[in-house]
């Protein structure tokens, strides 16, 4: 124990009578009948300690100066609290420390908020003052929750037969995906290494080396503008193995999240978790990533009301596009009109151009569109969405793609409304199928839905020669509770398909050699088929502490205003350090 | 096992009879009496197949176009070997497998070097091919041995309460130590962030947070000339720990290192270490991190010889230097004038103006140098050096810290190359009490010998105002056969003290405030008292496998020929990102 005989909130009941040290900060000072009262914290918990005249003076004394947050060395005696004076809410709370001596190790200005679970200080405050904010139980337990996880994984994938492998950090550029962090070279003056934005293609060349098995909890960066759910570095929990099947590592991954939960919150989520293709969860929940803890599903009715006399629907139809409704059941009552305006507002964020409504009453359906409809078609909406007496239906006519967002967007919406999400809840659901290219019809040409190293189904392969929008990817992605953890995919491991990805992508034969020759070349040397996946630990353990704040999860976050804690922001450099960068002249010439 | 029945190498003998199915790469091919033998690798090891027209014909056909490091599926039999064709050298070579099926999921050209332990290949061809170097056991079994030091370490550390946290690679740049990397943001135009040299400044206030038990396998940077001991990206366990003494810190790296030398070495490394003060150290081994696995000591003659009539010695001693000298037992045969002169040319790289030498022979002390010294002084050299006859007698007269350098590293020198040291010894040694301060006699100012963040001793804190070199530290470094595993030490936690500190190194209040407020800031509001320590894991492993080559610890190492492996090298970026980073033109102005 270092130095002391406990931590101070596990102190046992069995101690009474011992002497001890208890070593930590102070969360409490009560004078009481010339007694004084401290509660004396540290991570574990806290501990009483009294400090009373006839025990001794002069640590009475050096108490008279004790404010909170000092932090204090304290020698005593366990005892018994008096019946009435134990606290049952307290793992301690039926002893304290008679205290025998006292040292003040430290004193401690006013702290700028306090130290507990509930602060009413803003995220700028707690974040500046981040050293106080760790103080805070529950941002102890988030970090402890963060330990405890890597902790779990790294210990099952070592059973697993996988080696933790380190991957740079300092990496070359490379020109797909988000944009990188450059770090210029001071040997190579001119040059820029390139902080990586995943190991992806380190964990495709151990594979190719025989690595067979690889992870690493692995710090990856992307140069963007700050978001609420984003962080320039981030943490991903990076998979990948040798001749396994998407089947294969889908398990591994289940089993691996299984054991976790059951580990960490003492949950049991039976495997193997549901799988849902890509078109299904686009169709159903107008996402890729659907939150399945709660119904409001989508339903498409292009086919019921597509001749109908409302011409926003049949137009919509007409063109290409579909009409999909959610019945947001018995809330028939509690939407008036102009919460429905204010949903309206809310899908038009998402490109929709109205938000249509109908609700179940007992003679039928109810509202300003009714009169447009036939008494069939009526009946087949009525029927098709299930709608019983007090419902509310919402139909969004749009192209596929805005029907998909603006309802997608709307029933999470709603599911918080209303209340219809059980928080105790984890859904773990696999999402496969997807597509490999999407295509930019501003920029005319594809890209890849998940990225250029992704194997396609091999019964697709002739359709990146004549319709690419056709190939499905072999790609997995695990989606928790409405949020992407991650995603995953087989790997393309033989030099013909992967020049031709590169084709359909727009590079020239020649690009793709000067970026991927390593890999190119690489994969002429017996390549074994390869496969993995990555997850995100930062969100995982967000949504295992039940927190909806990424910054939370992470020690030292980056932040756009809290930037009095210089040290994870920029700063300016002294010209000197500009200069022997090459950076105060056009590097390039 | 996914898709495979054993790993290669891990096919027992039991199984003979069974129905497997491996995957490989072909480590060999050999066709003998119209049968088709194959040596199939995995990174477990390997195993035999035989391919025989009686059993397959179609899979005979396909093994003959196999070559070596092609990917093979092998679908067969497992069967006893005959008596006469068993390998004992083999784990599996008692069983052969009975090819039925096979399929080539992969080709391979042939490769630029023997996928084996040993090779002719250079280095730079090993890492230009690095993904054909991970195949050759001996580097797959340093990677491994890597994942296990780490996750013995991870595992003893969770135990003891210690949390793995993150601390951010995006940082501030502070301006002590070596260059720091620079990565320009492009949110914050003229402003960078810096690659931090190590996560020092986190863990403290991770202490100040009442954290108490961190630690983090953390990537550290150094902006650094790439040298063969030396990666400009590097690893270090990096610990820190609340209301521990330096006892207490020293004690739980014992445990952790013998635990970690039990575990993957299967050694007993008794504890408590050696501990040895800095003093001492320079002083019996011209090193401050002596190899004790051998003699050699550095013996202090300067008494003896400061009257003598030889003036390079007595002139040395009055200049205020020293006279030392080794004994090189039992060689004075060994070493022949000319032998000498390379010693003299060696010594003379750490400035060393000359090398004195005798010879004890029969009749005593022998060579140019002895007729300088009366016959008491030859008296007293060979007493106090132990001199018996055939042994060789070196001495360096300079200035104390040439003297260490010199004879510290002819030390060494002697030590190869007379084979004295045994290669199973693992000598862990603590070095304590070191100097706080070192003078730069060019600069005219004091740096801190360790870091800022030091803590004196308290008995020393006086000589801060009046003799700063007489200030020692709290500080103890680890060392392990002749090489600095890492430092630590306990750290000031007390502004005053901190701003004296900053004060000593030069900086003025402002500067001490400009760099480091958030430091002084945060021990204001109830630090307690802290220290810690941090290993290199890279120099460790090096150290476990018995490699003298660090780079052969890291998957993808830096080096500054090998460029061909272009993902770990800086390279060219685009104009336009140049321009987006505002590094076409003066960021400053």
């Amino acid at each position: 124990m270092f130095g002391r005989t406990y931590f101070c909130g596990e102190v046992p009941e069995s101690a009474v009578g011992e002497k001890v040290i208890l070593k930590g900060w102070v969360q409490k000072r009560r004078d009481l009948g010339g007694l004084i009262f401290i509660d004396l914290r540290d991570r574990s918990g806290i501990v009483q300690v009294v400090f009373n005249p006839d025990v001794s003076r002069e640590a009475l004394e050096t108490a008279e100066k004790i404010r909170s947050e000092y932090v204090l060395d304290v020698e005593g005696t366990v005892i018994a609290r008096e019946p009435g004076t134990v606290n049952e809410n307290l793992k301690t709370g039926r002893i304290e420390i008679q205290a025998e001596k006292v040292t003040i190790i430290n004193e401690a200005k006013t702290p700028p908020f306090t130290i507990s679970d509930k602060t009413d200080a803003s995220e700028d405050v707690r974040l500046k003052y981040r050293y106080l904010d760790f103080r805070r139980p529950v941002i102890f337990e988030t970090l402890k929750m963060r330990h405890q996880v890597t902790k779990h994984i790294r210990n099952f994938l070592d059973e697993e037969g996988f080696l933790d492998i380190e991957t740079p950090i300092l990496t070359k550029s490379t020109p797909e995906g988000a944009r990188d962090y450059l770090v210029p070279s001071r040997v190579h003056p001119g040059e820029f290494y390139a902080l990586p934005q995943s190991p992806q293609l380190f964990k495709q060349l151990l594979m190719v080396g025989g690595i067979e098995r690889y992870y690493q909890i692995a710090r990856c960066f992307r140069d963007e503008d700050l978001r609420a759910d984003r962080q320039p570095e981030f943490t991903q929990i990076d998979i990948e193995t040798s001749f396994m099947s998407q089947d294969d590592i889908i398990q591994l991954m289940e089993r691996m999240m299984s054991k976790l939960m059951k580990e960490v919150k003492g949950i049991d989520i039976p495997t193997p978790f549901p799988r849902m293709s890509y078109d299904e969860a686009m169709s159903r929940f107008g996402s890729d990533k659907p939150d399945t803890r709660f119904g409001l599903e989508l339903v498409d009715v292009s086919e019921i009301v597509k001749e109908s006399g409302f011409k926003v629907f049949a137009s919509a139809v007409s063109n290409g596009g579909q009409v999909k409704a959610i019945n947001v059941k018995g809330s028939a009552e509690k939407y008036s009109r102009k919460d429905i305006d204010s949903l309206t507002e809310y899908v038009s964020r998402y490109g929709a151009k109205g938000l249509a409504w109908l609700k179940m009453e007992a003679e039928g359906l109810k509202g300003p569109i009714a009169k447009f409809f036939s008494e069939e078609e009526a009946k087949a909406i009525q029927e098709t969405l299930e709608a019983k007496e007090g419902d509310l239906l919402l139909f969004v006519a749009d192209k596929k793609s805005v029907v998909a967002d603006a309802l997608g967007a709307l029933r999470l919406k709603l599911g918080k409304e209303l209340n219809l999400i059980d928080q105790n809840l984890f859904h773990f659901l696999w999402i496969t199928d997807w597509p490999l290219l999407e295509y930019d019809e501003e920029e005319g040409r594809y890209y890849a839905a998940h990225h250029p190293f992704t194997m396609p189904v091999r019964e697709d392969l002739a359709y990146l020669d004549t319709d690419p929008s056709k190939v499905r990817a072999q790609a997995y992605d695990l989606v928790l509770n409405g949020y992407e953890l991650g995603g995953g995919s087989l790997r393309i491991f033989e030099r013909d398909i992967q020049e031709k990805m590169f084709k359909v992508l727009g590079f020239t034969l020649e690009e793709a050699h000067e970026q991927f020759g390593f890999l190119l070349n690489a994969f002429e040397y017996g390549t074994p088929p390869h496969g993995g996946i990555a997850l995100g630990l930062d969100r995982l353990v967000m949504l295992l502490t039940g927190s909806t704040n990424l910054r939370d999860t992470i020690a030292f976050p980056k932040t756009a205003s809290a930037s009095d804690l210089m040290i994870a922001a920029p700063s300016p450099v002294s010209e000197a350090q500009l200069q022997e960068l090459n950076l105060l002249t056009n590097v390039n010439k």
